[in-house]
């Protein structure tokens, strides 16, 4: 069977910090010298790459003059012009220096929250310039390990300060810019404001600007909290706030992995494909944006096998993409699918124009229906249908 | 030091399901008889607690006809009279008899949905007339194991129609009711809907009467996802949707345990009580409802053991408390969280009627601010404000 | 591509228990009537199984007569002699009765622990009168909720006494059978001794007679700690103590799902077959014993979809075993491997006669050596060879 | 009540990698300057600590001239004789240079094992003219991402080849040094050879000198497993192998967090502490070894939170110590470990001579036994003692 080949229709879209990933850790130093800008753009296009996104700090380094600045971004733009290549997303790194060690938005320090805002608003001209759609933010150091240190409240009103002025930023300048929320739970704090899909919506609920921010979430973040990330995408398209994913690979509950998507949890990668690429209204796409890969080639690796896993990253895609669809065309599970009665639920529990008086003179819904047929019987058959999208996975039909 | 007794006023309340537990897991059935609801409302009674909870199905079997159940309904109700304890809150069971194997209000079956729909108005009722203001809904079968068995979003839509639903009804009613959602990640579900608080609050923004919808977080729950409870109830506070609450005990990611509350984490289960106690605007109750405990008595325990460990919730609770007042006004513990600037979080990051074209202005914001000095310097002293927390926890100071 | 059937030769068995589960879960009762041991041995032979296992309360309730069991036992081996099915494991239920509440041979209560050895003994005379090889030791009761509340080294001493008066006992008798310790971190005790395969292999070399024991490790309790299942059951394998094992599916941390073999980590489960099939010393079988499914068919099916689920694990082991033999015998994974050198670490460090003197003699080893070869370069091509895995798991290559 | 101040007594002991952790994580650089080995010998002697433990790499960089080397090892040398301070413990770095990026004892490269070898003998030259008497081995590196990458059973017989060639060697040379491996089930490998406490156990049992390898169990590694820490320590001494003890607080399963002791599981903490003080045959300490610390002061703090750090472990650990003797010495608890026959389980299950004939023919045991007085009777009363627990622990009684 051939294994399809990307294109820029595709979608698929690196961090400049996944395919840069020096191996560093925290028992060890790099284990591979830096990645320049131009070399990186040019590989990813090579591979079938249609976009790189960047922190600023990963671009040209915290603390660089304005003059070291802009030749990073001239050679970037050079390599954009020369390859093709677009820059869909562009984010900030309020984590790394020792300046955001409580966090940038919701540090305790008002002059870090200050200077964080300033760089985060650079960053956003930058990311206009660029013509970048979506603006990630992940907050990881936004948190605390110690109960008593971080008011959350107020580190959740000072966040919200803060996406309020930076949405008010980017209407009054016109950019074609929305902001798309990053959550996680823990790591590198030992808890993490916005720690899920869930928290991170239940906030944008509160903003002054919703319809501006959105999420960005990444596979590997919601399951270090074990949660099931396809249905967290779900959550996300239901509310429609799907602006930008983070695809990559995470076994379990432990520290964050990064590794290329579909070396993880290969059932929910499948489920996640399946939604993203046949859940839409007419069963075909659920979101559109970009396809962006954040994960870390292994330390054990030099740039060969950086290489390798930015392109095994992308043939996991399409090949799931390929079984998801085979899944939904095959007939047996289309007959599966019905005896589960899974589109079942999309029927309204009441009928059209039915009332709640309606439903309490229902006897068929309550006095006369006989709750015992379902012991012993009216089972859903999910094992069968699990089998089913288990072989389509494996490609054994 | 003396142990404070629990006293009416400090509203603590128990499921009927709680301290009736008979024992039963996955690996073995019951250790104790059934707990008759007078004698539990005696008990409870003597013991200090004000409330008392419960399931339709724990008060009269699930298929009662209407004369056991008025049977039942009257019992408690004497027994409520006599004692003086009253029913904060009130819920129904959608998850144990085998017509909601695939859950209630979200079953792929539409029969199951409609059922489920009429057992819950019926026990509205119920909660109406015991004067109950609180009824919980615990969706612990609304959820899948394998991810092509349940559609989420039609299973989010059809939990928005029937929460609507029941807004309108209690709306028309005139009830004085309030609805609040228990979320959790897992268990007896592979993934359940709404898996945490956060995911939760995101649903209740899209319903049409958000105002009637709330929380009602269990500590074990979140804690099940590896989440940090007291910082999830804050965010819950921030939103204003702490409409009850669940306390218990758990060790960590694993099955759900329901120990007493404070045999599990002690550190957050003293940060939450500092939370509720004393994190209030003015250093008051940041909530005010019941003190409920959904917990189980250990299935090695006998009839002694349960009303023991009845005992322990509030005891543990009321130490709590008292430590946590201790911290609070430790003059020590006040210069330390001024060290650590936790208050200074509370500050707006833009000063009043500053604008961002301000905020671009001030050079001592960006252009002068030395980010080098957090370097070696300007340590937050996290460390020493929580070995103060982990001190007067321990009664050490 | 035609999807294997199972033979007996494929050793696959099932625990009554399994097949037999009614469904009951902490909130909710039975979905299902029981089963009958003689169906349940009719329709496995059907399927292709080869054997049944079964508790002695699975076949005959705790607390039968002596005719009421004797007609049980009598009924299955009837069914057996029908079908030409076997045993090949027996266990005992020490779990489920009250009795059992703080274990068997653990129980702080010593007529307890005399009454579980009575009926461990009994049931080792049945396992050896039906033929069974192996008698599994599950401990789910060993264990504690509170640390104060065991001792455990008191608890492991009588583990010792009562595996060692067991050995002792099959060896007087001449019964041809060795014993497997079944371990578990969690569920239904808060923390149970001997908690994973590494602690209970520690165990096994203090019995006396430690060639009689060896482990049953199951997939779903090693990853319910978070460990990798296939690099436990290469230790085991390396001390030679993987005398039997229990196939079947969890996803993450959490409570004990028992889904079908394969439905929980793919990965894993690949890896579990490659070196069950091919990981022996001539890439032969590693592990010659039965394949024993012990899950649960989802609480949501009827009867159907308990043999459903039951054909759904041998065809998951089927495919996987073909996948592994394919991933082996592609040429392009062979020359993957050594270029990650994977065959290399069976070469010994010091060469053959080297002493340690060699060792410290030999500059090319230390002095001479250049460890900064290994930044930027001498890649160990690991992410490829993951990729490879993966597309021969899915079938793609 | 005063808080007790450590003494040498106590034989609290750092890692300087401890006390010199820069701050540098996944996700962030250093935030903190070196720290002199000279200044850290010289607070930890003013803090009341009594040995300093190290990796070589810590005293003297990687890749250090014998001079450099020689030179710190005469500063450390002048630092101890000007304190008093010892250094009990010496352990090797085989996990942070790049070369090492798949491990050191079992790294699929032949050379680099041997270099690794090379290493730990020079090493153990300097732990043993340095008077340390335990050796330390942490496999961090020793591990895969993926299955197919690493021959675990090869991993294993080159880690035992090892640890033989070092046994040998310390044999030889008279070396008073015992080793002490350190299980950790992940980070910075996706898992790590020895996961746990129990497997390294296993893994000793098959060594040529099993008698001088023990465990250097961590707080935290076996937590990040979910395990109950105090329970794999008591099998730890069960079997004679707790040679040396990592003392640090995590908060669940999540990435290492290396806490305060103290910090993390309160509970856990206490019943570790309490084991150790107090678990002696005659109630004394069953460990009389180094408490040794191996946390990190959290990156937020500057150097006075470094030292705040410190201290705190210590002050932990000696309020532990002071509630888990009053613990011991209350008579209500004596009366309710009783009721709860903790001791109980200290007899022997069959009577002095006993054999399982005896057994057989007692009646008492079995035949007239009556289980059904466990149902609704024979509570363990293990709450109650829990709650006696958590109040002493609260120093509330």
């Amino acid at each position: 069977m051939p294994i399809p080949m990307p294109t820029r229709d595709d979608k698929f879209s690196f961090g400049l910090w996944t395919i840069g990933y020096n191996g560093a850790d925290p028992f060890g130093g790099p284990t591979r010298p830096p990645l320049d800008v131009v070399h990186a753009v040019e590989k990813l296009s090579e591979l079938g790459a249609y976009g790189l996104t960047f922190h600023d700090d990963d671009l040209f380094a915290f603390g660089s003059t304005d003059a070291e600045r802009q030749t990073q971004i001239d050679r970037l733009k050079g390599a954009l012009a020369d390859t093709g290549l677009i820059v869909p997303m562009v984010t900030t790194n309020l984590f790394s220096p020792p300046v955001f060690k409580d966090g940038g938005f919701t540090s305790n320090d008002r002059q870090v929250r200050r200077f964080a805002l300033r760089k985060v608003l650079r960053n956003l001209d930058l990311a206009a310039e660029l013509g970048a759609k979506t603006f990630v933010m992940w907050g990881g150091r936004e948190g605390a390990e110690y109960d008593a240190a971080k008011d959350i409240r107020a580190a959740l009103e000072r966040y919200r300060e803060a996406v309020n002025l930076l949405g008010q930023y980017v209407t009054d300048k016109g950019y074609d810019i929305r902001f798309a929320i990053e959550p996680k739970p823990n790591e590198p704090r030992g808890d993490i404001l916005l720690p899920t899909v869930g928290h991170a919506l239940a906030f944008i609920d509160s903003l002054e600007r919703p319809e501006l921010v959105g999420l960005n979430p990444e596979v590997g973040h919601e399951q270090m909290a074990g949660l099931n990330f396809a249905a967290g995408i779900a959550q996300a398209l239901y509310h429609d706030k799907l602006f930008h994913i983070d695809l990559n690979g995470q076994r379990g509950i432990k520290y964050d992995q990064d590794l290329v998507f579909g070396h993880g949890d290969l059932h929910n990668a499948f489920a996640l494909v399946d939604l993203l690429e046949n859940g839409g209204p007419d069963g075909g796409q659920a979101y559109t944006g970009p396809r962006h890969f954040d994960y870390k080639p292994s330390r054990t690796e030099d740039e060969s096998g950086v290489w390798d896993s930015a392109a095994a990253n992308m043939r996991m895609y399409l090949l799931l993409k390929e079984r998801a669809q085979a899944f939904r065309a095959d007939p047996e599970v289309q007959e599966a699918l019905a005896a589960s009665r899974v589109a079942e639920l999309r029927t309204t529990t009441l009928a059209e124009g039915e009332s709640y008086d309606d439903l309490l003179a229902d006897r068929s819904a309550f006095e006369n229906f006989d709750p015992s047929q379902y012991f012993g019987g009216k089972g859903f058959g999910f094992v069968r249908l699990q089998q089913l999208a288990s072989e389509h996975l494996m490609g054994a039909r």
